[in-house]
């Protein structure tokens, strides 16, 4: 499998993850896929972790998601096994098998039950999990874990991934210090062979499982819900949250009290964070693209439009090649079939408008959208003009890098 | 502008198209951004022709499907007039004017009401369509009609298209011989600046406008609405068929007539042809792919599911890389949120298949998936397990010449 080289989106700078009271991880190499690097991460929660759990809508969803989703109504989590490099997704009844032998192989290392092991896989479709390989290394993974392995874990889970994404905010609940730490891999809607977006976040704030479920999916839809780099989506899609509660905090339970607002806020800009570094690291991409709809019929429309844009590819080639085409950008809305009143819409590239009435303004400088199309970050926004709607999406440009990863990757 | 070279799935001969009494045909060069070629064609028919008309469902609609649009109700056709270069879309109050004035032009070279000429226009969206140079060339249009120009026809309306599309066929009414003839141009979804699907037909069967109409619905459905690229409308697609009577047979006016039948026959292959003309020469396409759906809920979510095959750039680049990853095709059916059965699911490559039991079959033959996708003519087919729905969509491969050609074509 030929290496990619780092994305020029890249962070400079990877940040250094805290520990997380009532956390522990550790990594191990299992030999499944790759050579020479480690492809295992366990991670064993205090007892009382809480989790929730958000997964692909998929109709072909891996047997990791269906266990996953299974074990979920209990709400509570004592540990967390992930594998890079084969997916467990198309299976059949031996994928059921994998996922048992490996939730009983960490229940009996860890001492927990197999119903408080979540795990998620991430890889190739249609190959049998060797699960013997991960609980083989289990005994390793248990000696080695700790509070402080966190980028270990953020390297351990990349499949296609140029560069290891992380995450961590602090909020206050009731003054109390609260962390949120996350991690994530793959691009999103990308979904190659060997990408899938997971995401891991732990944090030591105490809340239930009800109120933490609630949380996380109204975060997702301010984060990950605004992703997409090629409009496919994974069958493995997951994003958990774990909640060790040792921060101490009074559990308040309805997700709507203000005094969890920061803790809300906290939530939306970790998984933010983490939903940009993917759309940074898509495959084949050279430019952040951040996509903004306003003025649509609702929030639904608004993101579908968006959407409709950020998954054109001739917005997205033309992104590409910084040419700031913005006929297509018409195009993309026109598609969208969502309410867009063509004689007021108003397209901007970067900070300046382009059309007005029906048509390019006088005055539009194609200059500096072209300037604009050629940088690293490019911001387009569209005001349709029916509503109050709004939604904003991430993205990235569509190159030969796309088509080089993914042309004849398996082969 | 870089000419892209003829696409390999190219027909290696083309169609000579016999007249069609009642239509004369002619071309010219109006200069307004192609050299050396022609980019106008105009068509004469006769008194008494009846037209049908489908368009494209964007939002964002040029001038000239407006205009379209808006005279359709007539039923009546004296003239057709084409350019290619400029689109027309996204013009504002000047597009009216350019579409009136070349109406307005055409009636009085042919001596017919404005409201009884069609337009389309294809070509970079924004851009002032300069009417004046095309009604400066009517008068030589005008003397060179004939009814023998179809190939020529068919060249002046190409943009990124890399081959003339014609069809023709016959068939009878009541024991009289008619024509159909059709011409096309543009890779459908595929869109770029200087592309839309444009199909004109024109037979001399005698047919009221209602009733040509619902053909002309009826067979779209069987063949242009089975085509996709890259998902991407245009905002120009426009489909005419025009009908000039000379043919003489008594005009049954129920579509569903069962002496009809070997029209409506005749149509659907004409307009077959025409659209998988079009998915061959798909920006960059090396390869024409099938795709076909079987035991979906109905044929709608049939065609959902083939459409989310057929769109997807994970599927389109492992096809372009001949690389038979069928787990692919597992995400794209699960990602279309259409209702499928993952343990009963069927994928077929060429004539085997793949999967059973929601996993892959111990007798999958890998060599001859791989072979089999690395050839010219890809087929899939994929079996659902819910219903009695089904579906056909023709497509290409995602390339790096798509990326060529798209990346940086305006700049």
């Amino acid at each position: 499998m030929a290496a990619h080289p780092v994305s020029p989106l890249a962070p400079s700078k990877l940040p250094v993850l805290p520990p997380v009271a009532g956390a522990r991880l550790a990594t191990a190499h299992s030999g499944m896929r790759y050579q020479g690097r480690d492809d295992l991460v366990m991670m064993e929660f205090a007892p009382g972790t809480r989790v929730a759990g958000l997964f692909t809508r998929s109709s072909m969803p891996g047997a990791p998601v269906d266990w996953c989703r299974k074990i979920l109504s209990g709400g509570n989590a004592r540990a967390l096994v992930v594998n890079a490099g084969i997916a467990n997704v198309f299976t059949g009844k031996a994928g059921q098998q994998s996922v048992k032998t490996t939730a009983d192989g960490a229940a009996k290392t860890l001492g927990c039950r197999a119903s408080e092991v979540y795990l998620a896989s991430t890889g190739v479709i249609g190959q049998i999990l060797p699960a013997e390989k991960i609980v083989a290394q289990m005994p390793k993974l248990k000696a080695g874990l700790d509070g402080g392995n966190w980028l270990a874990a953020a390297k351990a889970i990349m499949t296609t991934d140029t560069f290891p994404k992380l995450a961590t905010v602090t909020c206050e609940i009731d003054g109390r210090k609260v962390t949120i730490n996350g991690i994530a891999k793959g691009s999103g809607m990308i979904a190659p062979d060997m990408a899938t977006m997971l995401a891991f976040l732990v944090t030591d704030a105490k809340l239930a499982a009800e109120t933490l479920q609630a949380l996380l999916k109204a975060a997702a839809n301010q984060s990950f819900n605004c992703l997409t780099v090629d409009g496919d989506t994974s069958t493995s899609d997951t994003v958990l949250l774990f909640a060790t509660g040792a921060a101490g905090n009074a559990a308040h339970s309805k997700p709507s009290d203000k005094r969890l607002a920061d803790f809300r806020r906290a939530l939306v800009q970790v998984m933010s964070e983490l939903a940009q570094l993917i759309a940074r690291d898509g495959e084949g991409a050279q430019k952040l693209v951040t996509i903004e709809v306003t003025g649509a019929k609702n929030d639904g429309s608004a993101r579908i439009i968006a959407r409709a844009i950020a998954n054109s590819p001739l917005v997205k080639t033309a992104i590409a090649g910084g040419d700031a085409n913005w006929g297509r950008i018409v195009m993309a809305v026109g598609k969208s079939a969502e309410p867009a009143d063509r004689d007021k819409l108003v397209i901007k590239i970067g900070d300046k408008p382009v059309t007005a009435r029906g048509m390019v303004r006088p005055d539009h400088d194609e200059a500096y959208a072209t300037r604009h199309f050629k940088g690293r970050d490019v911001r387009i926004s569209v005001d349709v003009g029916i509503g109050k709607g709004t939604a904003k999406v991430w993205t990235c440009d569509l190159t030969h890098g796309y088509i080089d990863i993914n042309a004849d990757y398996r082969s």
